[in-house]
């Protein structure tokens, strides 16, 4: 399991990260990932921020899909951290580099991101976006996902006094679960995934 | 923008997919796209087959992503096979082969896959599925995108019978679109994308 | 509050139901009920037979709606028709009459309905749509509730054969969540809402 | 059909009601038009404010729901207010008052209400609010429904400042449409239906 999780490139199983502490649990779940690093606009050769990592789920799939670009995994949880690293070792993620601390201050000695994906922000949102909205270049593409109404409106309107273009995706998804020999949906709750870049956006 | 839909993994716009006809659209959105691309366990060399490949969207990105393998895109309107050649040329996939054609009868000639996916079965579900569940190779994933009431149950009968693992994602999303000077949210149809392998998925 | 939830015509909080046992919860939650309910066409006069009828809770509040009428409760677990009489006492349904056993058995002896709603089947989910189709009075309405998709195929084929109109309602709801002082959406599982009629439903 | 209409309390197909002009559509769709009257809290002497009432489909069914109580729909579209007056007549809805004008100007001559539904607010969403919060009865439901992030923020903004208790219910509904001999989900627009009081509401 550990070789298929090194050779497929994304859309892990989420049980092959291991978790911060037992029985907690990948916050960005699968296909909720799936839309995240479809959002990133990722190349082969893309530096990524991974702010808020986690478990480094997010950082470790970005990791295999820029294969010859490097992924930073900013995480201030000491548990966290552990995980993060733990689990791109089992799953073959040799160019990420974990930054253990706070955004933005540590965001300061990495190298400019083309892409930049934040998954938590610890409080401190809008100095991050305000941090990230300087040093992702020109054609960069920045995700956030939120959670809750309040970050989402923090975030929006940060962007919108910045200018930026931007747009959101709101995920309802569910899973069918086994239930004696009948199969039900258990849905995962909704994530606001909110794209931006300094160009415009074409609308549809 | 065709650069940058060259050298991007996945998650392209979906207006860089030239249609079928005029005023006609990708079927399978990006980021509906993005989670079957995750549920089909590509590797740097999958072999794929996409059957009923449409605008060529799912296969053109499983070419990006899989750059040392190879997708034989699947698609019986002849409109259609035009529209994916255009796309293939134009977004820089030249590891896809467009197979004129109905499955399951042209998927004879074609090398065993490592991964399958069905986005479209012209009426022939059944027997494409079953055409699959053989030559699908051992440790393969196969992916199928429903619509409607019918082929869900239909697929879901087929797998049982076989004895194939099976799983549903049920996506519900929806994408912000502006109107004046505000930001509702446009919904797009719901679709079961299922996900199946002829070993035990583990349930969670 | 047991005042406001006697006077209120329906959209109780699940709260206020008693639950069959200390931990479990309302089936049919307050949002899905509301659609449950005007799914059943529920007129002053309604003759309602609720079919698994749980802690009692559509029950109730069609008994509320359909004030001049009489909603039959059917339930076989012992525990759920205590739990049912309580609440309609507390909440002020007379005209509820608990019927402790199961279905499709005991509708035998009820009068014919003008509407049924299916909550649960206790695996007889065939044999109580077969009499239901046969005692339903002609412009009656049918709504049954599905968690499960083999539950979904089963009722569908089941109305299929008998040349029923039918449509079905996917309902995906999320509500809001304190955290700390953010607001996050904690989703509900996918609820199917299945609506049947003797008499062709018109397509929109 | 109208005899039906007219008795039947709610959940009225959405084609009984005439729109606005040729084409248009009601806004609050049957199932979210459920939803939105569970939360209204609804007795049957109940006074309530329908704003933007639109075609008055949610008027006219809190009407028949609140068959003691009086519905004043306030609506300022010209074209509007005439469907809303047809389809009270057509649909029994004596206890309906249309009228004609904008909020919150014409609210000032208006009985307090026990509830308030806002359904369109012509960009005056904060001066209604205001109005609604001093003159809604002290255990008296307002219920906002929004489509719009910007909305959405201004009506919480609004309701925080108030120090008023809220809740919101994010509500994602696909129907079934035949498509051939094959049923495929539409879905619906989602809609956030806010739910606000003056008094505490409990958390679950």
């Amino acid at each position: 399991m550990s070789d298929e999780g090194a050779s497929q490139l994304f859309g892990l199983a989420d049980e092959l990260f291991t978790p911060r502490c037992p029985g907690s649990n990948v916050i960005t779940k699968r296909d909720v990932r799936a839309i995240t690093l479809a959002h990133l606009g990722l190349h082969q050769h893309t530096i990524l921020w991974d702010v808020g990592s986690g478990t480094g789920s997010v950082a470790i799939e970005a990791a295999h899909l820029a294969s010859a670009g490097h992924v930073y995994a900013i995480e201030c949880n000491a548990e966290a951290v552990e995980a993060i690293k733990a689990n791109c070792h089992r799953l073959h993620a040799p160019n990420v580099s974990v930054v253990a601390g706070r955004a933005p201050q540590v965001l300061h000695d990495l190298p400019d991101p083309d892409a930049v994906f934040i998954g938590g922000s610890g409080g401190a949102l809008t100095t991050i976006l305000e941090v990230v909205m300087v040093r992702l270049r020109p054609s960069g593409h920045l995700v956030v996902n939120l959670a809750t109404l309040e970050h989402l409106s923090e975030a929006v309107d940060c962007l919108r006094q910045a200018a930026w273009a931007w747009e959101c995706t709101m995920v309802n998804i569910a899973c069918t679960q086994k239930i004696l020999d009948m199969t039900r949906f258990a849905a995962i709750n909704p994530i606001f995934v909110l794209s931006a870049s300094q160009q415009e956006i074409e609308e549809v």
